[in-house]
Parts: structure tokens; C-alpha cells; sequence
């Protein structure tokens, strides 16, 4: 992505997405997918745009994956969502007055991970004289919610079954920890530990007279490790449609995999070894960078420079010294620490195939936190 | 702000706005400008809504500072800017092209901080048969953009007197490494230096004939400190119309000050010791906390707890064992660590005045990061 017309084109700091890279990326965990026999159902929270939602259900996704309702009710509206898993315990009555407008646009499934989640869902369809299908939350190791593999999990599934209104589908979790790993082994084992507390746990409810449909599970770094384990009927993958530097620790991917860059501008060289770049923490966020790296992305013009500080509006880069350094105008492209909330900070993505601005994707699912 | 009406009535998570707070903050900076005789020019950054930017002109604002154009563009589209600098280094064809038009619009100044950054500005406006104002950006230790005090700084404001279409009202500096101590003291002490190397640059350049009518400095942190030296003219703060976690440092502001709050729910308990919130990195952001403080902000009502961790759309807090804990469904209020990058993730900022929503105010330079 050098050299290329879009470089002097587009207005900075901006969100570059090529299109060839994208493309590949969506087909590959595609392709996997129905290898496998597994049913793909991308989280939506890494592109938040109806464009690569299209994307990738022509790739064969059979439906998606949100956060919020927010986000649920955005891609709903742009046409491009009918069947939808919220992976989220939806709490209070603002939540459940919208979910229930949902119910009946779209086939909808919501985690949860207690009574006190599920009981007033369940009051609430039932008094209007709807269904809702829930899938249980798991823990498998991240300690974030969920409800623990095994025994609690079943006990929890048995008084969802008393409960008026709920159909229980099946299971879910997320196994985030997986990717914090800081080796590919520890990854893999982690991911291998969780995928099993998921199949054991199925059985568990199903030698209970308790059907279990789905078995989902979903990290983009441990895709291709916990779908290995027999029973696992669903994936919800988010940042492989971009990929960023997290993703380099695993060995899988590196630069040239990455389909999403943030296209900056040199706007200050106040020192030989230091140049200030016009995106800052509102552009790339201060998510830190993965334990293997430093800095708050990678230049790819410049990979032995370090984005040593953000404040909001500046990035401010080092340059060892000796080394190459651009000029006040230059523009280099930066790959985030993290994709998705760098996505969530812009109105849209500018499209690129052979070096030119083909596209302007609206982000329309941005900020939809609630 | 307990026990309120809008704790129950606001979906969550959403920014919270108590009036009488905010409107006491502006108010007590106002009163300190005026008093010192000090011009005071709020960067917009931190709120970037018009009715805010209303109300502190009302206050006595002589003007606005923001960093980029889109900032501007879309607070003058509001009806609120007509005089406004630019603390920012403007570099590139667009957006030269969109300042050129902003000029016709209202009385505009920008940074500039090198002969490479202002000399594409000062052709561009001389051959549009156009003048610009531009103030000499100062590094007084930020180590951001900026040319060094005293010398280096006379050597670019000859070169700029040299330049067509260039008027030079004075100097700038952001002394955000005042902000960043420790201590109250060592604050002080890195303010007052900041303020006397811009004072002793201003002198150089008078003594060489040039003048200087602008010697601007900002900083909410160091606000009551830089503005003790003499000869400074122009204060830029922005946090104070909120401040955040990270004003609590240098004792003169606590919580009871703090005028924008993230209303959040409990959306999980799956331990005793730990909560899950509806409000993650993409709602608090992961600016990280201040030297003082663990976490990503600070709970009102629960002090003692820490939100350990954030994944996008979910808050990870630890209460310490045998300390209260909140339920599934209870709202907590929480003061993020970093205040502007928060109200840059939402499109609305929820007005509140005795305990009920009184009003939404659009963010509308929201994402206007070029």
C-alpha cells in the first residue's frame, strides 16, 4: 500500500481499508468454517459497517454476532441483519422495552448468565406474548460474566426452563483469555481447555433431558484452536476481517495480512529523533500494545519506530538513532494495537483497491454502546 | 447525584451532565481570568457541544481554541465560533484548501512551529489574495511539536516576517507537562517555568522589533499556575468545565466537583469479589490512570471498588472482600480517569439539574479528528 494515489488523496488521519485484504480474510475464515462443519457468526463490534456485514454473509456466515442492542438495531436498519445473537446480558427496562420491538424483526438470541438476568426477560416476553431464545454464558477462563462450566452452569439451565417465555438453545462463551496469551502454545492449550469445559458442559445439560442446539464460541486469535475440539457447533470471530498488531504474536499473521490501516500525516519535526503525527489517542486509542511489542501501533514505513506517546489529537514518534525519519508532509500508515475501538472513533472507512479510493463505507454501528 | 429520577429513567451507559456543576466550573475559571486580567480562550475539545460553548462565552470567553479544522467547521456550522485558534499545525493540501474557506468565515489563528509547516500555509493564503494569522507554537517541555523559547524561536519568527500573507500575533505553548506531575508543588514549579520562557521569548522578540500581542499558554491542571507569571495574556483551558480523576491529585478538586459522570448498570456478578458494567473501553476508554489512582476511573459510590480491567462493552470491577457490592441492575456512576476522549465516544450528553433530565446537547465536533 505504498506509493499509491489514495496517500496524497485522502484528508488525515483516516481509516484505509483494502479491499483485497478484507476479501481474503473474510473468505479464509470462511472457508474454514465450512471445513470444519461449523456454523460462522462474526461479532460485528471489529467492523460495525453494513457493507462487510454483506461481505461476509455472501461468504457464508449464517448470521451475526452483537454487543448491544444498539449495534443489533443499527445493521437491522441498514437491511443487513435477520438473525442475531447478542452476547450480552441485556439489563433494566430500557433494554428489554427494545428488545422486545426486536423479537419480532428478527430472529434474536440473548446470553445470560443468572436468574436475576434471565427472570425479568423472561417476565417481560411472556407478559407480551412472545418467545425469546437465550443461550447460557460461560466462563471458560477470561473471569469476566458468565456462569461457571458444569454443575452451575446445568442448575442454571434448569430454572430457565421453569422460567415462562425462554427457549434454551444452548451455550456460549468467550474465550478472550485465550488471546492474552503471550505464546502460541499457551494459546492453543488455553483455547483447547475452554472449547472442552464447552462440549463437557453440553453433555452434562443433555444427560439431563436439557436439548442443546448450540455450543458457540468466539476469539478471533483462538479460532483456529478451539473449533478443533469435537462439539463445538459455532464460532463468532470479530477482528479477522482486519486483523491489527495484536494479531503478530500468534506467528499466523503479520503486515501484510492486515487489511486495516490508519493513514497519518507528519505535522511537526521538532527533533532529529522525534516527529509528531497528526493521529492521536481519538484515532488510535490507548489500548496498550500486546506483550510482545511497544508502542501504540506499528508505522509500516517505519517499523523500528516507536509511537512512544498519545495525547489526543498528537502521536508522538521516536526514531532510533541513525535510522530513516520522514519530513513534515509525509504520510505513513499506522497498524492499531487494537482494530475495533480505533473503527468505533470513525463516521466511515475509505475503501482502496489498487491504490485508489474505490469506496466510502459509513461506520454505522459507531458508538452504539448502549 | 444519588437517588435521582435519571438514574432510572437514562439507558445505560450514557454521559451525565449535573448543570449546577458545570456551570460553577466555568463560572470559577471565568472569574480567575478576569481577575488576573487574563484573556481566556476555552479549548473545545473536552466537550465539543455548542450550548457548552455558549455558556462560557456567556462567561466571558473572548474566543475558542480547538486543534483540528473539523473541530472548527463543525462548531461555526453550530453558530458558536467566530473567533477561534487553531492549536494545531495545519499540514497538507486539504487542509489548506478547508482553512482558505474558514477564513472568509471567521477570525481564525493557527500554530505553526516551523518554516516547513508555514510556509506552504503562507503561499497557499497569498495567492487567494488572503491574509492569516499564526502564533509561533513554543516546546516549553512538553516534548510534543513546538520550536525551543528564545532563540530558535526568534530565528522562525524572522523567517515568517519574511513570508507573504503571514501576520504574527505571538506566541502559544501547551505546558501539558505541568499536568503531568506528581505533586502539587512540582506542578508549580514546571507551570511557573513554562510561563517565564514564554514571557522571556515574547521579550526577545520585542527586543528585536518584533511585536507580540499574544502570548497564550493552556493547561487546565496548571490553569492557576502558568498564569502567575506576568506577561502572559491568554489562558487555554479545557477539562475545567468537567475535570476527572485526574484533577483529584493536586487537592483542589474531588469528586464533588467533577460535573461529568458515566451512568452505568451491573449487568453481572459472577463472584462476590467482582461486577461486570455495561460501560468497557469503548464507552471509558483505557486512558490509564494518574500516577495517584488504580483503575479506569473512579466509582462514585463505591470508592473502594477498582474496575481492573475493560474489554469493549465490558467494565471488570473488584470490590475489596467485605466491602458493599452493588446487584444485577444498579446503576453506579463513575468518573472516567481522562475526560475528553470519553465524551468523544458518545453522540449526546445527558443534561441534568435537580435529579431530572433536562435537556440533550449533541456532540457535535464529535469524531473530528481532521
Amino acid at each position: 500500500m505504498t506509493d499509491a494515489d489514495y496517500r496524497s488523496e485522502l484528508d488525515t488521519p483516516c481509516l484505509v481499508v483494502d479491499s483485497a485484504l478484507l476479501e481474503r480474510n473474510i473468505e479464509e475464515m470462511s472457508a474454514y468454517a465450512r471445513a470444519r462443519g461449523i456454523a460462522l457468526r462474526p461479532h460485528i463490534k471489529t467492523h460495525k459497517t453494513a457493507e462487510i456485514a454483506q461481505l461476509q454473509r455472501r461468504a457464508g456466515a449464517v448470521g451475526f454476532t452483537c454487543a448491544k442492542l444498539g449495534e443489533v438495531e443499527a445493521l437491522a436498519d441498514a437491511g443487513v441483519l435477520d438473525d442475531v445473537l447478542v452476547a450480552y446480558e441485556l439489563v433494566g427496562e430500557q433494554k428489554i422495552r427494545r428488545l422486545l420491538r426486536l423479537v419480532d424483526r428478527l430472529r434474536i438470541t440473548v446470553a445470560v448468565d443468572s436468574v436475576a438476568v434471565a427472570e425479568p426477560l423472561a417476565w417481560a416476553v411472556a407478559a407480551a406474548g412472545k418467545r425469546l431464545d437465550v443461550v447460557i454464558e460461560i466462563d471458560t477462563g477470561l473471569r469476566r460474566a458468565g456462569v461457571e462450566p458444569g454443575e452451575p452452569a446445568l442448575r442454571l439451565a434448569r430454572e430457565l426452563q421453569r422460567m415462562p417465555g425462554l427457549r434454551v438453545r444452548g451455550l456460549m462463551t468467550h474465550e478472550g483469555h485465550a488471546g492474552r496469551a503471550t505464546t502460541r502454545e499457551e494459546m492453543e492449550r488455553l483455547a483447547r481447555q475452554a472449547g472442552e469445559a464447552m462440549v463437557a458442559t453440553a453433555e452434562l445439560l443433555r444427560k439431563h433431558g436439557i436439548p442443546v442446539e448450540v455450543v458457540s464460541v468466539g476469539s478471533t486469535p483462538a479460532a483456529f484452536a478451539t473449533t478443533q475440539v469435537a462439539g463445538i457447533t459455532e464460532m463468532r470471530p470479530g477482528t479477522y476481517v482486519f486483523y491489527d498488531a495484536a494479531a503478530f504474536r500468534f506467528g499466523r499473521i503479520g503486515p501484510e495480512r492486515v487489511a486495516l490501516r490508519v493513514l497519518a500525516t507528519v505535522i511537526s519535526r521538532p527533533a532529529p529523533d522525534r516527529a509528531i503525527i497528526d493521529a492521536g489517542s481519538k484515532t488510535l486509542t490507548t489500548d496498550p500494545p500486546p506483550p510482545d511489542r511497544r508502542g501504540f501501533g506499528y508505522i509500516v514505513e517505519y517499523p523500528h519506530a516507536t509511537i512512544v506517546r498519545l495525547n489526543e489529537e498528537h502521536g508522538i514518534v521516536e526514531f532510533p538513532a541513525g535510522t530513516p525519519a520522514p519530513a513534515v508532509g509525509e504520510r505513513i500508515e499506522i497498524i492499531p494495537n487494537h482494530v475495533c475501538p480505533v473503527v468505533n472513533l470513525q463516521d466511515e472507512l475509505f475503501v482502496v483497491r489498487d491504490g485508489r479510493v474505490v469506496g466510502t463505507w459509513p461506520v454505522v454501528a459507531r458508538g452504539k454502546v448502549r
